[in-house]
């Protein structure tokens, strides 16, 4: 059996084509994806949360590793966690290859668009769900 | 690892949802669905074909065979094949569970939605590629 990574992507590509043509302006697009991202992960932490028997966050860093097993769990990739400020505070998560990118062209006029706009928006909604952001 | 049927699920239910908001109503949404489905259809049989180095059908036995196949390896459920006319060229694809439908509770004014309809979509765009429906 192989992933359906394949039908996901092209779904999602069928999603962002739809906002780019609906709505008027990139920001627009850019935003709806963070807002769908948003709801997606207020309820998918839950999922996340009884599939893996997760407690409570010690510190960021462990919150930096929760975030980058749920990638591995949903998307099959594995980000890398790195560049932390001193505060240890903020971080990036490096991606070699996302599968939502799969297939996809963006054309000229298309190139501010946030493609994956909806992962940071998943990773926002499900961190204020247990507290994360206050 | 678990699957990302989930991410997948919730996914696809913000995209129902935005042309459910978007559109005036049920059929358009229905509408719109299918010929989503369509055009991801035309594009994922060549990664079916790929993977599953599949032939040319003989007949639409062989036909339902492969389609319950795509089904198993994109969505991990195998419809069962059944209902067969008497012309063996009308069958019925019967689902116990749909990844799709996970988390999902259409409201009172919904009911008419076809939720699922990219999937007949995703058929007919796949089948008119190999030639299956002229």
């Amino acid at each position: 059996m192989f992933q359906n990574s394949e039908l996901f992507s092209l779904t999602y590509g069928s999603l962002v084509a739809h906002l780019v043509n609906d709505l008027e302006n990139t920001e627009g697009v850019n935003k709806q994806l963070e807002r769908m991202g948003y709801n997606i992960g207020v309820r998918l932490i839950e999922d996340f949360l009884a599939k893996t028997s997760s407690g409570r966050c010690y510190d960021f860093k462990d919150t930096a590793e929760k975030i980058q097993l749920a990638f591995r769990n949903y998307l099959g990739v594995t980000p890398t966690v790195s560049n932390w400020n001193s505060q240890y505070d903020e971080f990036s998560l490096v991606f070699t290859v996302i599968p939502l990118t799969e297939f996809v062209e963006l054309p000229d006029n298309c190139l501010d668009i946030k493609y994956c706009n909806i992962l940071p928006g998943i990773i926002r909604g499900a961190c204020e769900m247990v507290g994360t952001f206050r």
